[in-house]
């Protein structure tokens, strides 16, 4: 069945229906906080602030464009590497982005930082609202090439609403930490895109289309992505981290956890070929689990070595699953196009896990009696937790995030599947001339065959 | 008729003199600021400064290199677009901007930090002359592929001149706030080059050339300068802000603005569509429109939501303008390359007039009594300005930098009409083989067309 | 003679064994240092630092992650242009940074912040770490294309060693100044690798090879690496210069030099074709001669004009270098892929002198009293240290350098000769399909002539 692909309505009411509803809910619900505002004057006197390199701005701001860079820049050249998807790869998420921000700007704070009536937002707001973007690209990695962009946006609408919820569960009822995101970015964010993904199932896909794979010279557009996810990860886990020692200390088991997986990922992608020849996607993707798998235990004292091995193993993991598990999944018509279960999900879970007991491990010895206090926010009605009983409710939350995820996944599917949002055709899968004007000598080269056939001509 | 395109004599000559000229004048007048100098330590006592991270550097260096990437890279990288024109859009940015913010940084200190008959330079000095820079890339969008590039450095000796003397007018006689730039950088920018592309014009350029379109991957690449540049755009319009608050505040309203005009674009390109395709021109300029139309408001109270409805519109507009104003634009002889007219002139005039009204409606309540006077230095002869006065300045802003652009565009266009700086003749614009090397196997396949003539192949 | 470059036990094993050694070290020997670990409370208190701000990390972030794109990007990216060789490029020099980091980590630990048996690491680690790794990128320069990936890592592993030592005799012995590494880096990096490149001749190479040039896209990829290279080298330079004015000045000369060797080398590369045209290879390198030769004068009171003097003439060495020297070097069968003797060799040395006469002209005039002694560190045992002296010292500098490249060099050379490492024959170089799986549509086109002979395919 060939659907209608046309979005010339369809796209531009959901941009302005979308945009419009920012508008108004900011106009209603969102102000400066205090130090982005003029007031901060008089903040500074009020909090004893005698400088103004003090504000948060200074602290978080070069990390805050890291990240930023992660998000447009990392997750959408990293999905260029499609031979005839590299616009709608860099271009959807684009738009999936700049929307989601505006949208996390409000879930978030409403949950987090609401009050007398109002949200009050500053850079770390910024940085926040780039995270739960990225959980939405990560979603998208596995859709990648099957959902038009109007599904797309549809389904970031509601996807930062259960992450905000998901989040506001695991930091402010179970009180877990989670910094750079193990399980509120990457575990929900796989888990969730992935349950779409099956329920989205199109069975006859690998038959129709021979257009899942990469070129050339996208597989090097596709490194520009991958490098700076690399290079940036170390922002990521430690920008919201505590002022002082808590963010570098993140930097440093990030930088290491990463450099480790790059060293197994290499090692395997060689052994798992008969001829011993590396895959580009494994170097484009693999690399990174050692940064996903250390973002909940970054900022705690993991130590340089215990760094190094977690990305050590979770590179192997992260490998083999490209190799192995992908293919399989398939099979159960579970389509996963950039394999985010095995850069996002598996290692997710392992950095849930790898903090979990990282926390129940939290001794005052390593962390001074006031360190371990300050670091775990053990204070009001959570003063008389142990580490150990920490260690429980952050494996909790790996749990609660799966759930959300599985739940809300489904939800969110179901909805997608409506006939209404020009979902493409098997045949027209991966095919940025759906969505987008290219060149005509371009396209009839690489994708003449299969328009060929009248009736997805028809459809074009 | 053609022309003679050999650089040989002509660029060497050119790129010697200019920089043998700033070697001569940074001897006579330029040195380190107290900040930059050893003279730092005691500069810190007489200040009562008591931390080094109280140097200005460190409240500006992440802004600058931000900058930085957005000259060279994304002004660099936007400017490749063209399928046969990449060597020269990035190669031809680079060495003019290498030029520029040289010259930028003793036009600007002549006219702004000049002391005892020198100028005296820090981090602060090195965003200015970015700054400064980025308007030539601005007027050199309009002229790509159309001038060679001794006529660019020639461009940009006198743009970079009559920026300054505009940039001093606006800051120091009329004393407006443009932190951003929306009329020193965008108006003065676009004009200018719209200005001069309106003298040089070339009523025959369609027929003869068929090389002005984009090809697959030139596209891709552009679209990391687009990235970058919508990116780094919040570090833009703040890193000359006041610390603090102002800082942040402009960050805020950029991001905000930027990420508004990101959904209208994508909803205007598929609605102006008979099949709803979207282009990647409008992807790759008009995205960029919401930064560039709150230059001068940023670091306002314009508040959250107006910083979205300001990128809502000019999204709109910019995208319009790509698909019906150009077009009817190249009628009246008016080439222009990149669309800078959508992206730069009518979004900068919408940034000139959003910050006059946002100036004008200024008020205590919302700045406090001592922050309106501070943020709009209502000091000295300024002391009794009000800011409904002030909001008629700033207009005034406007009109003096068109003004500008105008007079100084026709001057400029007039010298670069002399037939010695080696302009290309209308077959051979948008061609990179002009002025590079380009192997062999690759050019003969596209450019073989136009190169099968006797007398153009004579010429190269 | 045909090799076999199967890389399917041999990579694994070396990617295996290197990381579980850095596991094993890292447990031993690495810890937080005091600012990274939660005991930066009490050693705030002790050390009378009031702020977090004060932590070095905020001094230095933000320059280390520039440092980082440098390597990765920067390097990775620039070793792109090679037609078809653009996943090794960036791929293989991803995995060796990946593991030289961590390896150079442990060495400069050993050498610098060995204190009661353990390493403590802190974020100017990294950036030394990083350091240390961008000399082994310059060496992989001259190699790339005739070495396999194994070859890479071996090498890496005792550069890294040497580079270490050398480094501790320049700063601890001869106490001299080199924070952009102009001698420790550049001047050993690219010596060390054309004696390695010498001792690994290939004289047949040039003949049975026609894979040694770009093509149209990598050329532009490669465009990439060197402006982020470009743009971030400030960084580079200051990222471990003083706080406060040294960090600021060392930006600005930077800056300065790098905008000079812009314009010089589109002159000369225009003055030495016969008909004035361009070549990316001169732009691509060339450009960024003037951040390498002010590598060590940088954070010196060299003067804004005399780092214009240094960019203006090392932009010329360079280009001239390209042009004529190495092909002269390729007929005494010294291979240089990258030309980095044009653009860290010669500049290296150079930078190395103007640091050695820079220093020795330093007065305290000029620096003041107090300022010459703490930015030349003239305390303790160098107490009656003079600049002249100094700038001897600085000199001696230059040729323990070129020393340690000589004879380390030659050492590891005969080391990488062994016939087990898996180097690709001389029709197999410059080939990514002897390392990874390149689809066939595409490598039949370009490749296709070379593979039809039965002995290479054999080997495939």
């Amino acid at each position: 069945m060939l659907r209608n692909t046309n979005m010339r309505w369809r796209l531009p009411l959901v941009c302005f229906a979308w945009e419009i509803a920012m508008i108004v809910l900011f106009g209603v619900f969102v102000r400066y906080n205090h130090e982005t505002d003029p007031s901060w004057e008089d903040y500074k006197k009020e909090e004893n602030i005698t400088l103004d390199i003090e504000n948060d701005f200074y602290y978080r701001y070069p990390s805050f464009t890291d990240v930023h860079v992660m998000i447009f820049v990392g997750f959408g050249f990293l999905m260029t590497f499609l031979q005839r998807y590299g616009f709608s790869g860099v271009g959807f998420n684009f738009v999936m982005a700049a929307f989601s921000i505006q949208w996390a700007l409000l879930m978030q704070g409403w949950f987090h930082t609401f009050e007398g009536g109002k949200i009050r937002i500053g850079v770390e707001s910024l940085i926040n609202a780039d995270f739960c973007t990225g959980s939405v690209a990560v979603a998208f990695g596995a859709l990648l090439g099957t959902i038009s962009p109007v599904q797309l946006l549809v389904m970031a609408l509601f996807q930062v609403t259960l992450f905000s919820v998901n989040e506001w569960i695991l930091l402010d009822i179970l009180h877990v930490v989670d910094a750079g995101g193990s399980m509120t970015i990457h575990t929900f964010g796989a888990y969730f895109g992935l349950t779409v993904s099956w329920i989205l199932n199109r069975p006859k896909l690998a038959q129709k289309n021979n257009m899942e794979k990469p070129a050339y010279y996208s597989d090097l557009f596709s490194m520009i992505g991958t490098l700076f996810l690399w290079m940036y990860w170390p922002s990521f886990n430690s920008a919201i981290s505590n002022h002082g020692d808590a963010q570098q200390r993140a930097v440093i088991n990030t930088y290491l956890s990463l450099a480790s997986s790059v060293l197994t990922t290499f090692a395997v992608a060689s052994i798992i070929d008969k001829k011993g020849k590396l895959e580009m996607v494994y170097v484009q993707n693999a690399t990174l689990a050692g940064g996903v798998a250390v973002g909940t235990a970054a900022e705690m004292m993991l130590s340089t070595y215990g760094s190094l091995i977690v990305g050590f193993i979770v590179g192997i993991i992260s490998t083999l699953g490209f190799k192995y598990l992908t293919p399989l999944l398939a099979k159960i018509r579970l389509h996963d196009t950039c394999g985010i279960h095995n850069l996002h999900g598996m290692p997710g879970i392992v950095g849930g896990i790898v903090g979990a007991v990282t926390a129940a491990c939290a001794t005052e010895g390593v962390y001074g009696a006031e360190g371990l206090k300050k670091f775990f926010k053990f204070e009001g009605e959570y003063a008389h937790r142990t580490p150990s009983v920490q260690g429980g409710y952050q494996a909790a939350g790996i749990c609660v995030s799966l759930a959300f995820a599985f739940v809300g996944g489904t939800a969110v599917g179901l909805v997608l599947k409506l006939p209404i949002w020009g979902a493409p055709s098997d045949e027209n899968c991966f095919e940025d001339a759906v969505y987008w004007e290219v060149l005509e000598e371009e396209s009839d080269v690489e994708i003449g065959n299969h328009y060929a056939t009248p009736d997805s001509t028809k459809e074009l």
